[in-house]
């Protein structure tokens, strides 16, 4: 997706060890204009699939997931990484690594609002090592939920994410792809 | 908003403590299409401030605050509750209590994204005590910004957030207000 592209080209910072730094445009100031065209695109990518509700991950997730819903006219639920007060005691629970952290988080879900038999998109900001990713898939599945489809703004191919998550067959959609970014640069191959 | 009350009507439960649990719609899962409107709102009672930015904390400030951003074609930042390794050294930082985590959390901006002279909008998900909604005022206030509006969705009036808020005499709009939540019940003034 080329607006994306052209931003991270603009603003993105090779910060080194695969670290992008996105943060004027989706990870700390957001820009509401680019995030609802990254949600249409989704939307559009993935129209045909079904998807009874869309999941993603506090805190980056939340924008582009929030933003292809109202494209998509279906609910979002967002895995919590600390247990509020208001969820029940029985919930999803599962531990994903952390890149940008350099530790175990967990990703919770209420049993409230992810049921068995629906029809589960993924949305996330990143597909790196597919850590997160995985673990949204194991919380779907705890709850007898089917994962439909995958979908990320950025992919960093070089991290192998892709090929993680390539056993579940599923269609899986970035709409920027890094290949690399060894020696400071930022290489797209789309 | 009656929208916004008929939810919390239909949907909202009264836990105790003064704990409203809108997890369905607001705080785990979210309504797309309902925050949306919250946001188109929010941007009809604030058309005329002038802002040139909207500031929230993450998490659950982030979903009214990006569709209150899109409808005013604002750039929106969350204030982060732990640095991420992408900020610099020098950020704004305070702390607040937090009423449903029981503890003080902090509230980081990164000077790049909140500058002298910006005019900050501050939208969140509640206004309970007032204490988040202060926070996010010290820091535009250490940034050399001027806060010029405060809009929460729903406003719990018996928790006394409008009286801390009243010395910086500001217009602060609340979609929905909750005057007393005793005995289980959950009373509206509006």
């Amino acid at each position: 997706m080329q607006a994306l592209k052209d931003r991270i080209i603009k603003e993105g910072k090779n910060l080194g060890g695969g670290i992008l730094k996105v943060d004027s445009f989706i990870n700390h100031q957001v820009d509401p204009a680019l995030m609802d065209a990254c949600g249409r695109e989704f939307a559009r990518r993935f129209n045909k699939i079904g998807a009874t509700r869309i999941l993603t991950a506090e805190i980056s997730g939340i924008a582009p997931a929030i933003m292809t819903a109202r494209h998509m006219n279906l609910p979002v639920v967002y895995a919590r990484k600390t247990k509020p007060i208001t969820m029940p005691d029985q919930v999803y629970l599962t531990v994903a690594p952390s890149h940008t952290k350099g530790r175990l988080v967990e990703l919770i879900i209420s049993p409230e609002y992810l049921a068995h038999g629906e029809r589960v998109l993924i949305i996330d900001d990143f597909l790196a090592s597919g850590a997160t990713i995985l673990g949204l898939v194991r919380l779907s599945q705890a709850a007898g939920a089917t994962v439909v489809g995958i979908g990320t703004l950025i992919e960093k191919s070089f991290e192998g994410g892709r090929e993680a998550l390539d056993h579940l067959k599923l269609p899986v959609e970035s709409l920027v792809c890094i290949t690399s970014m060894d020696n400071g640069e930022i290489v797209f191959s789309k």
